[in-house]
């Protein structure tokens, strides 16, 4: 049983461009079937994020409202869901591009710094982004983010477990996501700096 | 002893947009440092291949015209060397977003498939890009390119192995240069068409 708070603010990351993409079916999947106690936000800023590039962090700031935009809303969300497909056995470069931006310290400071984040995946294939996710929670983990190591969800078959508008799961889908998003609500729960900070010191 | 022919076409690819990045600098120096049977050639245009997405490759294949530049030069070139700064423990988003594009098929056929490749790194960082080379030897394996198994080359401490322009190293890492680049050459030659088409068959 989850305890009753105000929702949990959650940014949704498609690791894909692509409208139709099947990662965004998934997290709106994961949308409609989480707890009351996690409010869920499709992000769909990720193809407004530029190449990264150094020195365009110095001498043209102006050409990154993408970056910033994204990093306002990873700062002001609870947590994260990032739902990645799989691109020659590894996260997407769109993906990881977003990620090296988020790394850099801001005037915000290091936003994925002790940010909560679960991760999963989808592919029409049968491996259901084993390999992706693999590197993905190495790369989250280097960033100095808060990855929620279980319940895992590969999803692998990916064509036949959502409804024809794609914004529903198979049954065994939706309750996988259920118990997910149910762990990630009790992930940030328990990482929350109020929640760490009321912890008894033990010895 | 390297066999007499051709210069072969080596296309180097930075993985950093920096333009004083230490991977540039180290793929001038393999320019500078490698046996004269081959031409190694910088390529500049990585900031000019989008964020990858497959409805842009459908629907807007005006916008790929850094896609097709960078696939061309790749098609024509006889191997790549690839330098690879470490962001993250991994790759570059930049460097991975440029393979994913490359692994499509295309009308040039899938241009990393069966081409020779060598990886380096350079990073200032006492760990020389470890992980980052891991990374994208997996990837270009799944890519079907033909990874140069050894020597491999990483280089920590960037900061101190460049001469002042940074177009050469230092006395120990120009000899690993061309020792690698050396290689390379030999690499080439026994994986071309020819070659494998000339082989005796055994049985």
């Amino acid at each position: 049983m989850t305890a009753s708070h105000p929702p949990f603010r959650v940014l949704c990351l498609p690791g894909s461009l692509r409208r139709d993409s099947w990662n965004r079916r998934l997290l709106w999947a994961a949308a409609a079937h989480a707890p009351a106690t996690l409010s869920l936000e499709l992000y769909e800023g990720l193809g407004e994020v530029p190449l990264f590039d150094e020195d365009s962090a110095r001498t043209r700031p102006e050409d990154l409202a993408g970056v910033d935009a994204l990093r306002s809303a990873v700062a002001a969300a609870d947590g994260l869901l990032i739902a990645t497909p799989e691109y020659n056995q590894s996260l997407p470069g769109v993906l990881k591009n977003a990620l090296d931006w988020l790394s850099l310290d801001s005037p915000q400071g290091e936003v994925l710094e002790q940010k909560p984040v679960a991760i999963t995946g989808a592919s029409t294939g049968p491996w259901g982004t084993r390999l992706a996710q693999t590197a993905l929670r190495q790369v989250l983990h280097a960033c100095g983010a808060l990855v929620m190591p279980t319940p895992t969800l590969f999803v692998a078959s990916a064509a036949s477990r959502f409804d024809a508008d794609g914004r529903h799961a198979d049954e065994a889908l939706a309750v996988s996501l259920h118990r997910m998003t149910t762990a990630l609500d009790r992930w940030i729960a328990q990482l929350r700096p109020e929640t760490r900070d009321a912890r008894p010191v033990c010895g």
